[in-house]
């Protein structure tokens, strides 16, 4: 993968860790979601809320989500997430997460999202939808 | 796997759900680990909170978590979740977790935990120990 | 007051404490609200998903939130919230949550609701809108 | 008050917010919480993870937390919260927050929290303690 790199630093909350003072293992799951949604948004240059509206789709919903814990990360540690999308599909792709602390890589993270539109036969049902190759070409690098 | 099964039922909550009105996907993971620690307690015959003292343990941390979203959940769906050690390695272990509405499988869940103590060297380390013979002789079936 | 009271029992799970070994504040604010949800949805009959439709509401979005921690609440504690509606108002009401912990009062929260319908002028607002005397009948007291 | 005032500003992330698509009542006192051990790290010019052995506490826990909401926030807004020690008493404070999105006051937050250390004859229970006069000096305005 040679295209764009997100990364995002963030010191890590009291709220996100657990009685063993190291973060609960469901909120990397949302670290990473905040920053697919920002690299979303730097890539394709539409503000995060207005990514429905601009490409008609009903979200980026997970099929599959999975994280790869190696060192514990803590209340208070400088963490940074690097984040790219590893492969495009016709209408799913990879996001690849890695979360290091003090340079050291702490948790590996790897979500499959769809491009998703609302069934229109059963609005309740998520129904996949090829990815525009313009969306696909913002994501290789400059 | 012929072993325990933990079943629990329990109503998705307005506040694990997101803009789409389904479950965020990191809440699955605390569902997930509410069920393990239930799991465990069951098993054992010990309150979870009591668990780390009873085994001289700091936790069971995990070193992996996936999960797979087949279909969507959403606010006030009924869910139930089974739960059952996969496997029981040397200090770590594998616990499936397959939630379910209305009969139909929504999300598969798979976490590998290890058996944990504080590395005496550097308390902030976590260090894995074997599982002790009578822990996993509790999660064979009746 | 001499109405409904509705009562639940849960057991405070991991993901709910922080490094302190206690729940984290705003978590106490998700266990009153699942008991708000949970008192409408008995007092109407109607199960929590279904309270939009059936009124033709957005929702029950708060305007006021508050707590008092008295006790520690701690990982494995059976907790217990008893919660009624203190106070009925036009379009707005008032619910008070009683959490204890084997019987010892540990929380006391208040919440400020209104019965809430979108703005027609401006969908991104919600206006306040009259509660209808159907509803508030149901929360008398058999 | 003319006092120390600690600023920070963020995005609303999917994960906070409901499906009202606006953030969960809980989730702005998890925000208030982050301001408040960064105005501390700030004031005191210790790293937050390190307040504890500095100051011989166990932690600044909440007796206290209310928040009034008078616009909704939602995913993707630009968020700023203002925060301020209101009062120091002996060994209790009142932190106010006030966040704004787009320069409007959205939603008003006030915390009294105490500082505290373990009962030496009860370790799980927590004692208030005088606040150095030292750590208060450091919140007033430069």
């Amino acid at each position: 993968m040679t295209g764009l790199v997100h990364r995002r630093r963030f010191v890590v909350e009291w709220g996100a860790c657990d009685p063993a003072g190291i973060v609960f293992n469901g909120r990397f799951f949302e670290f990473f979601d905040v920053s697919a949604w920002e690299m979303f948004e730097s890539a394709l240059g539409v503000p995060r809320s207005d990514l429905f509206a601009a490409y008609d789709i009903m979200g980026i919903p997970l099929v599959d989500a999975r994280a790869r814990f190696m060192l514990p990360v803590k209340f208070g540690d400088a963490a940074e997430i690097a984040s790219e999308v590893a492969e495009f599909r016709r209408s799913s792709f990879d996001i690849t997460h890695r979360l290091s602390v003090g340079g050291e890589l702490a948790v590996e993270g790897r979500e499959t999202r769809v491009w998703a539109t609302r069934d229109k036969d059963d609005v309740s049902r998520i129904k996949s939808t090829p990815i525009p190759a313009a969306v696909i070409e913002r994501f290789r690098a400059a």
